[in-house]
Parts: structure tokens; sequence; C-alpha cells
């Protein structure tokens, strides 16, 4: 089985929620229409359909390993990084003056959801790629910019977070990596970092280290921490790679998923200290991080999407071949494909709803940023900085929570079948387990939510959003039929749901915090399925203004939006009730530690 | 890692809630008071502990393997099953006269819960031969039972379910295999089987295959299948092992899960013919492997329990253990153990709760059977078969639904080292995976809860149990404090629920199947919450009877009780809306096949 791209959802998501025409009236983004979206998008599906998604179960079998140093990816995956970077795919977003093709995020993001889909752990080398890049561009001198942007772009090096350590998983106030300055500008760097994704490998010319580590004077906890790129090949004066620097991966990790992805401990400095190069201003390495991990998060939202997505279309080919039992309302004498089953459709119905509503949401997000970014106007850059913000956590969170359901929908659509790791379904049941964990936790995800994003503005942000809701509520309230009656009464619902929840926060995060933290992953999932419902809904009324020129499409997202409605908005108001109504859920904190 | 039995759960639910007292007065279990369960559960406990329970991550690390039809199980397998037999493990619930000793399923419960906890995979081979010796019991001709269930019964063999076959999943009207009848009294089985349980080992002397088959003359479809005895070995007069039988182990699976328990294709008569004996009539193996299922779907649902247990139990551990960051409350300045974090908190309170309440509703469960069989009233007998025939399903279905989810949350509260697979808790994600498919997958034990044990009694069994939650609710209202309150409203409005979505059901069932089997997993995940947490609201009553004897323990049981009304209840509604307000659930239905 492999994967086709779901193009048309796509591109009417970016054209008709994400509204392209508007982004491509931004500097610099007057090029990017629907359709140079379109362009590049069928290239896109193209490659990842052809050359990646063939090598997704090959790595789950012949997963990376690890001989005395040196880490051996799956057969193929060299081969595919080099297609990747000559085809210009790590460049996508990137500027042009380092060689990048300047895109917008807005199609950038479906290509980076098509290469999760083809292959989740062949994209996460990327991924951190991207993320380098965005640290470098940030906060790097214009000697490193110059130095390591262009090899990067190119896709001819890659690039890694090294934030972890033993004793500091997602707490880096405990980063102990030391950073000594030499006196000739350069640091030799000392310390061990465990789970880098990539932290090895055979892919690339050169690997670049972007690590946390502490100068000798540095003040204690997050304040002290700096950034450093440490290269695993020194790079000579013409840019080639050059003697090896002191960094050694001394073990991988053996994994429950994303098995070809090669998740290194990495030791710096064993042999005299890794020379390194500081990365902006001193002690502000957390700051700079974020940057890198803001960016990561919403690209792990993504990869949620797009393990979905793959599931799903796993699910729907099996049921539309596999032949078993009658159908219970008597509508034929013989056995039937299991599609026609009400529990499967049911089944394969929550996994298409949840990841369109996921994707709409995500992209919708990624305009936000483009306008953030580009507009020339400072008040709405600000206005959609706000916005997407506030989308970010709820794009990561809740894109790679339901990821984890849909993957195990995907294995009970297959039965028996599924249960075998012959049939696929079940490497995306254990790909989609890490997406809820690295980049931050839901937990993190939902801190950030209430704390930065919530009460740090007042809620503000939050407001904005419920706005917006408002309108796509009275634009429901013009149309008839079962469908948008439904929308229309869940999505009230939920709105009402979140504005209660959006108060209760506001109220008593400084008064009671342990009230509204036992409920920050019902927040999130709230704003989550609130969010995905109002891109539904949006999705519905646009569906029905385009109907005539593809009614198939659109009557099809008519009714996945329907179903939206009836069977996952009712859920925002069970998770309100965990948070409002429990009265400070005194019972999540009740026990002693010794009553567990 | 290791396993310690919640002995003072198990004894409070099966005391309290499952009343052993009233058990103990059935004729023929007249010892099985609160003290021979405390004495049975204590060497249990001992037994799983110390000697299955390290063996667990062992067998998935070191799973079965095939060669040239052999298969050999994990190492130590072998020797503990003889340790399962010696200590009479086997044999818990089993009539006396064959060897047993004869206890109710209320003490056989908790046993198995244990067994499963210790060792899923392992435990999965005794479930098995529980259910042959179900089969032989009911079915089998007195010379069968002599010859097969003392060494079944004792631990020396063991016993299959042969029913899949590779074009007959779920489906068995379609099963092929054929048995020719000899003129001896024997038969010769031909055909091939698929996904047998522990079909092939080196655990036990011989091998009980119980197989459905067809007769040369029998009618078509679930009407024309026999069940057929096929040991492994011819059984000499002297009752030792002779000639090896023409059944034979071809491949084993390769699975996501339960590694250590070999899932065998079986070919049977590829060498002249299988010799098999018919057990009970022609032509009525459907229904006494139905007896066999419907005791194998009850002990699946404590898999499920179990599975859900130890999870907690090593992420409870693992929270004490692991400090990482200062409290949201200000209440320390240094990094505390994630467990005084609120969203670890919140994790290991979903995970106790959930388990806790299907364990309670289980061996409520367990309770109705053994009056539902020893009862020397025939009334008593046939209402508490009603009633537990309504909640198999129920806990089949839901306490595995739950366990997947149970045993994500323990994957999540280890943060990174969740996904490493070293950890553990990566391996209750993967074992915990298959029990919502095998013995029938959520949505057939779903349709069972509709068809067989709602609509055709006219919902005279749900109406029995919304009755007795009646009564509970009640007894709440003779309560005072913000637990009780929270759960007397909480269980109302679940209550209504449930006793909606039965309406609908009894309603529309004939008229609209597809409105209500759209909505069939939905109601019994409704149901498996609703009456799950109705037994978490009789534990807290009998918890605040009991509370001077043991504060601490009763005490965690209300707060847990307070939980599972704040967290878990309120998604009641939220299924009922799915259902009953979805008007139909077209939007389910609605999609043609070509636009999936």
């Amino acid at each position: 089985m492999t994967y086709a791209a779901p193009l048309k959802d796509m591109l009417f998501v970016i054209d008709e929620l994400a509204n392209i025409a508007n982004v491509a009236t931004l500097p610099g983004f007057e090029d990017a229409t629907l359709e140079t979206a379109q362009a590049v998008l069928d290239e896109a599906a193209k490659f990842n359909g052809e050359v990646l998604a063939p090598l997704n179960i090959e790595g789950d079998k012949h997963p990376s390993t690890w001989h005395d140093g040196v880490v051996t990816t799956t057969a193929g995956f060299k081969d595919a990084f080099r297609q990747f970077g000559e085809g210009g795919w790590q460049g996508v977003m990137h500027p042009s003056e380092f060689g990048g093709q300047a895109l917008p995020k807005l199609i950038a993001t479906p290509c980076i959801e098509m290469l999760n889909s083809a292959n989740l752990s062949f994209a996460l080398c990327p991924l951190l790629t991207d993320g380098a890049i965005e640290a470098l561009l940030t906060a790097g001198s214009d000697n490193l910019k110059a130095r390591y942007l262009p090899k990067l772009i190119e896709g001819k090096w890659t690039g890694t977070m090294n934030l972890t350590e033993p004793q500091a998983g997602s707490d880096l106030a405990l980063v102990r990596t030391r950073a000594e300055p030499q006196g000739d500008g350069t640091y030799k760097v000392f310390g061990t970092k465990i789970f880098i994704t990539y932290g090895e490998h055979d892919m690339a010319e050169n690997i670049v280290h972007l690590v946390l580590a502490r100068t000798p004077d540095a003040p204690e906890g997050v304040k002290g921490i700096s950034l450093f790129l440490v290269p695993k090949f020194m790079v000579n004066e013409d840019g080639s790679p050059g003697a090896r620097n002191d960094v050694h991966c001394v073990s991988i990790e053996h994994k429950l998923g994303i098995k070809a992805s090669p998740t290194a401990v990495l030791q710096f400095g064993d042999h005299g200290g890794a020379t390194g190069y500081l990365i902006g201003e001193e002690n502000r390495g957390l700051e700079y991080m974020f940057i890198m991990m803001n960016a990561a998060r919403f690209a792990v939202g993504v990869q949620g999407i797009a393990v979905s997505e793959r599931a799903y279309q796993l699910a729907a080919a099996y049921a539309k071949e596999r032949v078993q039992s009658r159908p219970v309302d008597g509508s034929a004498k013989q056995s039937v494909a299991i599609i026609h089953h009400p529990d499967v459709r049911r089944m394969l119905m929550t996994m298409r709803a949840l990841t369109e509503g996921a994707r709409a949401l995500a992209y919708v997000a990624a305009a936000h940023s483009d306008i953030a970014h580009h507009s020339d106007d400072a008040a709405t850059r600000a206005d959609h900085a706000a916005i997407y913000e506030y989308l970010v956590p709820v794009v990561k969170g809740w894109s790679t929570e339901m990821s984890i359901d849909v993957a195990s929908l995907g294995v009970q659509v297959h039965g028996g079948m599924g249960f075998i790791e012959e049939t696929g379904a079940a490497q995306h049941y254990r790909d989609a387990r890490i997406l809820t964990i690295y980049e931050g936790t839901t937990a993190i995800q939902a801190n950030d939510l209430i704390g930065r994003k919530t009460v740090r503005d007042g809620g503000a942000a939050a407001r904005a959003v419920l706005a917006q809701i408002d309108a796509t509520l009275a634009a429901l309230k013009q149309h008839d039929g079962a469908a948008f009656d439904a929308m229309h009464s869940r999505l009230q619902a939920g709105r009402a749901a979140l504005a209660n929840v959006v108060d209760f926060v506001l109220q008593n995060t400084k008064s009671d915090p342990n009230a509204v933290f036992t409920g920050s992953v019902a927040y999130l999932k709230l704003a989550g399925i609130v969010l995905s419902g109002w891109q539904m809904a949006r999705a519905m009324i646009a569906a029905t203004q385009k109907h005539a020129a593809d009614p198939s499409f659109y009557d099809a997202k008519i009714t996945t939006a329907h179903f939206f409605a009836d069977h996952i908005l009712p859920q925002a108001v069970a998770l309100e009730a965990s948070i409002v109504s429990a009265k400070g859920n005194r019972s999540v904190l009740a026990l002693d530690v010794d009553q567990f």
C-alpha cells in the first residue's frame, strides 16, 4: 500500500480556508498563488509517493544500526536524501539569499505533511534541519550564516537540536553541558546529550549540532544557557568538511516506533573538547532554542496529521477490499466489503474527520504565520502573530493526541490482520506514539497554552479566535438542512464551552494554579476539538458555495463536517465539565504519594 | 519493575461490591468465604509475582520461535507452566470430580487478573484451556470428558480454539474446514486454521484442539458447523500421549505485541486427515463455541483490567522516582518527583479510576455468573443469568478499549523514556492493542449488546440494571460532601443517558438498524462508563461505612470515585449525544465507497 497525497483537500484548505490569495498579496510572496501551490504540491506528491513512501515499511523492518560510533541508515535512505536535496525540498520555505525557494509556510506545510505521511522516520531529519536553519537565521552571525546555511538549505548537511541530558528531560534548568571559551572566539564543549534525533547518520556530508550549554560564569537555571553550533566535521576555508570534531555517538535507542530515525546519545569533548561556536549572545540560548522549538512544534503537529492521513488511507483501502459478513440492514444476502458495515464506517469517518479538521486548523495557522512575518503593517503582524502563537500548542498537542487514536482505529479496522506487523497498520500505531512526547509533551503544550498564550495577554488572542467563531456561527445560520443545523448547534455549544474554560483559566491561574493545571490537557483538547470543528464548519460553507465545481468532493466535505459535528464536537462539553464544574479539581491531587 | 497484586482492592471488591458472603450461601460454594478468597489470592499473588511477572519482558524480548513445525517458547515459560499446573492454578474454577478446586468465578477472576497482569502472553495459554474445558464440560461425551478433562485441569495438556480461516475472520458462516466420518465414530479433519493462540508450543505434553468444521451433508452457513476435538498426539488407552496426529503448525505470526504467545497457522489433514472426535451433536458447533467464547470474552475483559493495572503500577513507580521541574503552585523551590505535577497526577488518576471501575464491574459480573449457575432457585438463576449476559459484552468491550488508553497514558507518564523499549511501558501499549480485537472485536461485542442483550428481551436486563443504579443513587443521597454530590449528579446524568440510549435502541433497531448500529460502540462505551461509575459510587458508600478500619485505603477509594465522577462520567453525555441526537446518524453512512 503506497501513499497518494490528498491534493484536492490540501488545495481546498489552502484556497478556501487559509486564503492563499491573501498571502499572495504580502511583500515577497507575490508569486505564491494557488497555481504555484498546485505546481509545488503536484511535484511533492510525486516525489514523496514514489521515492519515500515505499521506504517507510523498509525503515521499520530494517532500522538504523550503530556500530563502533558509526550509524548506518536503512538501505535506500541515503539515496533518497540526495534526491530530496536535489529536488530543493529542504529549501521550500527558506530565504532565497541562501538558496531557498522562499515560499510561504502555507505552501511549505502541505509539503511537510506529505513528507511525513510518506515516511515519518525519514522526515525527522529535514524537520530538525529546518529548526537549525531557523535558529541560525534568527541569531547566527553573518559568518556562521554564510558558512552553514547554504549547505543546510541545499540538503547537503543536516541539523540537530541538543537539549536533553540524562538528568534533564523537559527541565532545561538542569542542563550541565559546559562550554569553555578558548580566547579565539571558539569554545570547547563537554557533556552528554540524549535523545538526539539523527544525531549521527550516513546520509549527509556533515551534521550541524545546535547544543545548549553553560559558559563558566553563567547564572544558574535557564538564564545561564547559551546556544552553540558544533559541527561533526570542522569546515575548511573553502567550505568543504575537514577534520573530525570531538563529538561522538556512543549508542542509539531501541524504540517503539520511528525505528529508521536514529536517536543518538552524543558525547561531546571526551578527547579534549568539541569545538563550538556561540550563536547569538551568551545566556540567550533558551530564547533561540524556543524559536527552533516553536517551528518544530508546529511541524510535529503536522506529523500527527500526516500519520493520521496515511493510517486512514491504509484502513480505507483494506475496508474496501476485505469481504466479511452480511449487512445489518439486510440490504444484501451475501457478505460485503467491510466498509459497508456501520461500525467500520464510523471508524473510517472518525479517522477522516479528525484528520481533515486538524489539517484545516494547521494550514490556517500557517497562513497566520505568513502574515505575522510578512505583512507590511505592524498591527496586522502583531494580531496574526498572537493568533498563530495561540494556535501552535493546539496544533502540536491536539493533532498528535488525535493521531494516536486515529492510528489505533486504523489497527481496529483491520481486525486481527491489524495486529500482524506485515499489514503496516501497527507501524503507524507505534510511530504515532512519540508525537505527543517529543518537542514538548502534551502537558507542556497545555502549560504553554495556559501561561504564555492565554493568561499573559489576558485572553486577548483567545477572544480574537472566539470572535471569529462567532462570525462562522452567524454564517452557518444562513444555510438550511440537517448538516448545517447540527453544525450550528454543536459548534455553538463547543464555542460556549471553550469561552467558559478561557474565563476559568483567566480567573483562577494565579489564585488556584492547581485547579487550572489539572485541567490543562482537557483545555488543550477542548480547544483542538472546537477549533478543528470550527474549520470544518467553514469548510461546509465553502463547499456549499463551490458545490457545482466538484459535487462528489464537496458533498463528501459537507458529510465529513456533519459527522464532525455529531460525533466529535459533543466531546467539548464533557471536557468543559471536567475542568470547570469539578470545583477546583481537588480529587486529582488529593491522594498522598504513598497512596499510589 | 515487578508486579504486586492489588490485593486490598481485590478483596474490597469481592467483599463489599460483589458480596462473596452471598455467593458462599450457594450450594457447593459453602467454603468460598472471604477467608478462602484471601488465602487463595495470597498464594496467587506470590506465584504470579515471583514466577511469572519477571518473565513478562523476557517474552517480549525473546518471542516464541518456529522452526520446521516446532514452536519453542521463551526460556523459562515451560518451567513456569509446570509450576502453574502443579500449583493447581488451571483448576481453580473447574469441577472437583475432574480434579479442579470448584471455587466460584468470583474467586477465580482475581486469580485470572493476576496471571494476566504478571504475564499476558503466558496467560493466554491457560485462558484458552479454560475455554476448551468449558466446552467439554458442556457438550463432551463421558468418554471424552474422562479422557481429556483431568489432564487439561491438571495443567498437563492445553487447549485451543480453532475458528478463524483465511477467508473467514469474524464471519463463521464461511468456515470451510471439513470433517469426514470414518464409520468408527471418528472423523478425518481437513483444512487450514489461522490465528490459533498457542496452536503449537513446547510447554505441555499434548495440545487439545477444538475445531469448527463441516460434515459432508451439513447445511450451509452457521447452522452446518460442528465442533471437533483434535488432539496433537493421539491418546493411548492408559491416557498417555501416543502417535502424532495429522495437525501441523506451518508458521507463526510476527505480531505487534503478546509476542511470547505463539499465534499459529495450523494445517489439518495434509497427510491423510487429522483424527477428530465430534463434541456433542452435529451442526451445533457454533452453540458450543459460543459457550467457550462467552467465557473467553469475559476473560479477555479481565485481561484489559490486568494490563491496565500493570501499566498503572509501572507508571506510578516511575512518577514517584523521576525528579523534574518545580511545582506550578510554587510549593517547592526545587525540582520535585513528577507525581507532584498536576497533569501527571491526572494521568495516574485516570489510569487508576478506569482500572478500579472496570475491575469492580467485572467481579460483580462474576458473582452474577456464580448465582446464575449455582442458585437452587430457578427464577434467581434466570435473573442473574440475564444480568451476567448483559454485562459480558460490556466487560469485554469496555475493559479492553479503556486498557489501550490506560497503557497509552502509561507511556506518556514516562515521557521520552516511555518510547524506549527497555522501560517496559511500550510493551503494555503494544500488548493491550490485541484485546479489542480477539474473541470478537469491540463492534462484535457491541452488536451482541444490542441484538442478543438489549433487543431480544425487550430491554428487561438493561432495565434491571438501571433499577439497581437507581437504588445506588438513592443511597448516595444519604451522604454529604463534594465527592458524594459530584458522584450523584454525574451518575444521575449518566444513568439518564444510558436509559435514553436503551430506549433508542429498542425503538429503532428493527425499523432503522443503521441508525442504531452506527452508534453501537458508543452505546457499549457509554454502558461501560456508566456501569463502572456506578460501581465506583457503590465503592464510595462502602468505603465511607468501613472507613475507620483502614482510613488511608478508604480515603483513596473515595477520592478515586470522586475523580471518576468528575473526569470520566461526563463522557457518557457526549456519547449519548452522538447516538441519540444525531438523527439517524446519516452522516456516518452518507459517503459512497469511492468517496473514501
